[in-house]
């Protein structure tokens, strides 16, 4: 018998094609997950977080981050209700003093009842940890699952020797999925026409495109093993041959009633400002090329809190040969990028998300769409995930 | 299979004379409900509304007040959200551009995807709309239903040309079902004992009536064809034969511990003070004769709005031949009956419905009342609903 | 066919020994449960409680204090909602005038409708009362439930003549299962030791204990036919043979982290400090023996009043010969215990019961437990109460 999942089954049977991702309100178990910037984990700070509806507490201790299951085992408290930690490699609970350690899990010690034999013998849950680029993931799955590489979670290049990268991170109103829907959607661009970001980087920003026969074409499938299961797409390409035609007049009824920002620019200006490509992937990570500028990949990921909240972490990646272009960067990245893309372009991003939310909440409405051809996306990434997730985060894992 | 209802069937089985007043709880289906004053819904203003459980946006243009769904047939995302309304006879979604006409509903253009097929092909829904004495009416149902005329859902004379109207609007925490049987309730006058517009009209307000036999004669059920279904209810006859009496002094063990007000006056002065008889009528809507003073008609709707909200519309009509006349009324209306009557009296009923409102939304709460002979009319007036209401609103045609 | 319980049947069907138990969510039936001091309701005052789910009215009348169900047979409304007294012995409802005698229930009237057939034949639910050391006890049961008498559900001693008792209340975010677990629970002593009762009292007090061979039969339970159905315990015998020893150093890893307060002082000095033992009792009392001060015995009550929330009752007795003594010891319940022991260290156990709600508020964590030796007493309690309880409270006979 198959374990209940969050989502009626009489529903799931209705798209073949897609069940796992419709059922996995809650995300993709056994996944690696960012969670915190590595500068918001001090050297023995305890931290606690959500992720996948799971509550987990952080510790660095010697540098490295810990992460473990912020549930007794006894009678099942949270120890961040209050943190006892009196050696730097373990915690204690508040209420009978069962002490575990950061780096395996064991139960070292009962404060109150020292002799109790189940000491030495039983676990609390450990989470795998990493850190890469300033970010600190951690992987919510089985324990016996075996351990993927962190590359096969981020999509291609963030890990390259030259990235450098710097991000902040929003919690959101909405399921992780209506978000990754709208970074992937081709023609969402229409509620970013008056974006400052455009009038600031004097880039043109089309209000959608039209689809042509090589709509298809610039949308590539990867399911190759040991890498990324993601989709890459073209489809920013403004005036080659092969893509979409940008749109820069909304008309209706042949009338135009709106415009966006078309620069006059030479094609030189025009390629400084020019979105390349996106490559999104599992387990809900987008990549932009040449985005917010030329020379610069936004990474940015989806991560399931609860049923109805994500955490937008959005970083923006230069490669960097040296500290001192390093040193330029983090002053371009804090006092231009940040204010001007990530709170001034991507917050258009986080309000349409929580506007589809009431929408999407609902069950039943992801089968009351009406899709149009540029949506054929957001079809072929659902079908990814189905086939690739790696196991679903069903109620029986989940505290809340 | 019959579609689910809000109530559970176990429940509905209980009471097969009145089973569909029981499962309405979001209202009939297929009539006609007003919604707003037609004041406040100035020409291109857009205004959302809920009406039984149904987000609708509202738009006068040219005069005329149109009515769609507040649900973009694309991702369904309410289109109130961020209204953008490019030209006069159109609305446009926020998200992808899809533009609707106000009029017939059609998908004329998609702004971010200009060449999509299915434009002019796709609708959203559109409501039936009709104004009336200074109310703006929506038919709330479904598409291939015959609209019936608007005569057929509100309390007879209404309409009448010489009919003129003034009114207010009061949200209210209850189940329009409960605001129904307060206002047909011949002994909730009880609650109205102590009312400021008693004294106000040098009225008698009793405290609850002496059935005798004529009582059950004094109602009658109206069930002609092209004619609203309803109640007629004479109770209120002071003083002649053939009608209950009505009670002044209340007594607990023999001894009178409380009174109401009994003005000693001329048959003459009685009778201007006097009200004569109601008239309730699906879907939901009530006529008290001769109140809250001769020569004027109460009329009042109880519009669903949610399971446990509803919205109290309260006008009083006085037939009036000239536009002097009618100027007159304004003025009493706006500084003698809306603080007096509406304010000073109709708010007592807005305070029982909303203490009923936590017996009653327990849906087992309708089969454990101990019903006595004055609430006979009640329970009429649920079996005729039962028989008359054009069709049930269900959670399928429900956003929230 | 079984009336449906507040917990799921395959929940409850893992537990065959203390079934019962998990399914008294909101308390056991046909038991006497305190609810309000008597000074709380004086003459005449109507006060609206709650109590097993269950919407009460009292009344005290000549002294003496009546409790009725509050909610109008008629509609179901609450007669709290506004109160009408027109007589010292009756109660009429706001809505219509029905009109309860205090005493019997018995319907005496219907103001607005006072020659209604069922006046004198049909009455509300009351509920038997008594009055004990300043409690107002309520029995919440079944109509035709054989009275039991009140020492059958209070804790030994409490009603002795001589014990003379005062104390006060507090409402409590948990579930009133949860609170009786940390009242019996030996090892939460943990939590206490910062308490500041420790220093005013000069008392020691232990991080734990050794459970010993003793521990076991240290434990009595109690199921005397006439006798409240309980668990005696005296693990807190310090210093004796047969009981468990007392922890003062807390070590992690063989190194001490924390220490407790443990005075030097003669033998003498710590008997005047010493707990000597405790009975749990249902339908969820505790008495400790010799507590907060030698002398002293702490009775307290654990009433459901919600899902997940209870009436934390506290009283603190002694036994008094004299009003002088009696004088005496007011004076310091109120200026040193209600300060220092209720409010100095039992609001840790608040603590601990409102952190351990979100894990047990969902039924099938009852079942993911990871217990210890020490743990027995709450198995034994839990079984105990199975065996025992009267009656289990079901959504049936709830109002909320």
């Amino acid at each position: 018998m198959t374990k209940p999942t969050f989502v009626d089954e009489e529903l799931l049977k209705k798209v073949p094609r897609w069940r796992n991702y419709l059922a996995a309100k809650l995300g993709f178990r056994n996944h690696w997950y960012p969670i915190r910037f590595s500068r918001e984990i001090a050297e023995n700070a305890v931290v606690p977080v959500t992720l996948l509806g799971e509550h987990i507490l952080l510790k660095r201790i010697d540098g490295k981050v810990y992460a473990i299951k912020d549930k007794c085992i006894h009678r099942g408290v949270r120890l961040s209700e209050k943190v006892e930690c009196y050696t730097r490699g373990t915690i204690t609970c508040w209420y009978h003093g069962f002490t575990y350690k950061w780096d395996t899990g064991v139960l070292c010690d009962v404060i109150a009842s020292p002799e109790t034999p189940i000491i030495g013998k039983r676990k609390i849950k450990t989470y795998p940890t990493r850190e890469a680029k300033g970010l600190v993931f951690v992987f919510v799955g089985d324990d016996d699952y075996p351990l993927p590489d962190l590359s096969t979670d981020v999509p291609p290049t963030f890990l390259d020797d030259d990235m450098y990268v710097q991000g902040a991170s929003y919690p959101v109103k909405s399921n992780w999925r209506i978000a990754c829907e709208n970074g992937i959607d081709p023609l969402h661009i229409y509620i970013h026409r008056e974006s400052k970001l455009v009038p600031n980087t004097q880039r043109s920003i089309p209000l959608g495109h039209t689809a042509s026969a090589a709509y298809e074409a610039a949308e590539v499938v990867v399911e190759e093993e040991g890498k990324p299961k993601g989709i890459t797409h073209s489809i920013f390409r403004e005036g080659e041959q092969n893509a979409t035609m940008p749109l820069y007049e909304g008309k209706i009824e042949g009338r135009v009633v709106v415009q966006s920002t078309k620069m006059h620019s030479t094609p030189e200006e025009a390629r400084e400002k020019r979105t390349t490509g996106s490559y999104v992937c599992l387990p809900g990570a987008l990549r932009v090329d040449n985005f917010p500028y030329r020379g610069l990949f936004q990474f940015e990921w989806y991560v399931p809190i609860s049923e109805d909240t994500h955490l937008y972490i959005i970083t923006i990646g230069k490669r960097c040969a040296t500290d001192q272009e390093r040193g330029e960067y983090d002053h371009e990245f804090w006092h231009r990028w940040k204010p001007e893309s990530l709170e001034g372009f991507n917050n258009d991003d986080i309000k349409a998300r929580e506007a589809l939310q009431p929408a999407y909440s609902k069950d039943r409405r992801w089968l009351e769409e009406t899709f149009i051809r540029e949506d054929k996306s957001i079809v072929t990434w659902r079908e990814l995930c189905h086939r690739n997730g790696r196991g679903l985060q069903l109620p029986c894992h989940v505290d809340i």
